[in-house]
């Protein structure tokens, strides 16, 4: 059994307590919060609530700790932190710092002993994948990634900062026509625009100004005002009930040609349609927990991104097993 | 530079060869022939064509000997045989026999210390990837994997055996409502008539009767009798004109759930659309080229397959590049 520990207990924290359900040889070990521990009821029976203080006494008692923070000020600190102590397993998602992230824990984990696996999920995780396959076997080629439809948390917030705005929701959704020309291998060049539509579900506050709302979302810089924005005004009972869920996904597609003459087109296609995003998130940590337990075994110490790992070590079942099942 | 032989100058061979020349770090050393050599006549400008008989003569000079043979009669003799001498791959592609070929080539690969990649393309191989990675993120679900449209040489080849054709190819095309009803994560049992259809253009001799061809490839137990099949008569020119080429492609689903009432659905979908099928599988089989020669040099020798290999092995580029531009 493989002993896991989660550091956090929001929409990932919970997902990963789901998952761990589905994956039998897996235990949860112990929740750690930031948060007095009275005040967090998990859904897993006989298993603790802890503070963060006691995680330095559950170093033996622990084999993969899940960090189940923020990118922007959590993970930083705590993945170089813990895996001095711990095998960890982060979902660190700013593109742009995982160098200087990557780097810092490396350097922890080499010196403790430990793996430590960082930037898992979708994306970065399952469409990183699919980008680096689908570059190495079509090197000629262009790659297209779409997100949605799903909700984006940044936008959502963003509607939610508005003036007259009691609440709101950002769905990110792909121009059907953007991916049916990439399908097509007609190898578009698209703007901002042509890729993704911004649909908002908007719930005024009592008297306010509905059209100086909808001009404020759909002028704000960065977020809308490179998009075709629509804007729907609803009741806090529509948005509750229709607009609860937090789905996402998208696509990553690469067209490539091959032959002397470079003849022949040919395109790789990955798609994800999710209910829950921080749920599917929290199944891909779960199997890179197998994956960093087995390689800490084995001595592959050290900081590890998805593209490090042997698809195998993600899987319980033997290499004889999966070839026979998936091969 | 990675010095790549490869032995059998068939379609896959062919498509090897325009593989090398997109990637920039590898280079053809030799093409070896059962043939006479003579009578082989290869794109690259330099290259011998040498008979089998030198390859004993070369092993210093091959980094990696592509096996372009088929998976019948020539790959279950030839890799054991090869990893004797060389890191070898393979595209071995008889589902049901890879336990008994790959505990071969892995004793063979062991004792020589070479390192020999197994079953190699699109599927097996990328299809059987996307399987387990699918399986490992979400264990409570199903799977399906569509094929097509694409030409089927088998099915080609049956029809061709047919009292009074001269010649034909068959298309294997997925049935769009059952996709649908996939991606819709309605999980449907779907027969093999449900899944597929057989497309048939043939070219009839000569005062051939029409109806008895048709109702004979029709009635052909295995072949077409379990599916919807339509037949299309045609002229020499036609599928000469229309029907030369070799696409290929297809899906792998898995629709899965999570959450503590299994209440969320999420799909995983991966698709190929290839123009040239041999091609494309070359392609696949160059980048592994890559990573049998990088796991080689680290001391991971014996039998591998695509599940084995970190994917940052298939890439040219530093993992701190692959983290950048990918991740």
């Amino acid at each position: 059994m493989i002993k896991v520990g989660i550091l956090g207990y929001g929409n990932l924290g919970k997902g990963i307590e789901c998952a761990i359900t589905q994956n039998p040889d897996m235990e949860l070990k112990a929740v750690f919060t930031r948060r007095n521990p009275e005040s967090v009821a998990i859904r897993t029976e006989g298993v603790p609530v802890l503070g963060t203080e006691k995680l330095s006494e559950m170093t033996e008692e622990i084999d993969v700790l899940v960090l189940c923070g923020g990118s922007a000020t959590d993970l930083p600190q705590q993945t170089p932190e813990y895996a001095k102590y711990f095998n960890v397993v982060d979902s660190f998602d700013t593109h742009a710092k995982i160098p200087e992230h990557f780097a810092a824990v490396d350097k922890a984990a080499k010196e403790s002993g430990k793996t430590a696996v960082i930037s898992v999920g979708w994306d970065p995780g399952m469409f990183s994948l699919n980008r680096l396959y689908a570059n190495a076997i079509l090197p000629e080629g262009r790659d297209y990634t779409f997100w949605g439809k799903g909700v984006s948390q940044g936008h959502s917030d963003a509607i939610r900062r508005v003036e007259g705005v009691k609440n709101g929701k950002q769905y990110t959704i792909p121009v059907e026509a953007a991916l049916e020309a990439v399908r097509n291998g007609e190898n578009p060049d698209l703007t901002t625009r042509q890729k993704h539509l911004r649909e908002c579900f908007v719930v005024p506050k009592e008297g306010a100004d509905l059209a100086k709302i909808e001009a404020e979302i759909k002028g704000m810089p960065n977020y809308f005002a490179d998009y075709d924005t629509t804007v729907h005004f609803i009741t806090e009972e529509e948005l509750e009930r229709d607009h609860s869920g937090i789905p996402h996904g998208g696509f990553v597609l690469r067209s490539g040609v091959t032959g002397m003459s470079k003849e022949n087109k040919h395109l790789i296609e990955y798609r994800l349609k999710l209910d829950s995003n921080p749920e599917f998130t929290a199944s891909v940590i779960a199997a890179y927990v197998r994956a960093a337990c087995r390689m800490n075994k084995e001595g592959m110490t050290g900081c590890k991104t998805v593209f490090d790992i042997p698809p195998a070590y993600l899987c319980a079942q033997s290499g004889e097993e999966l070839r026979k099942y998936f091969l």
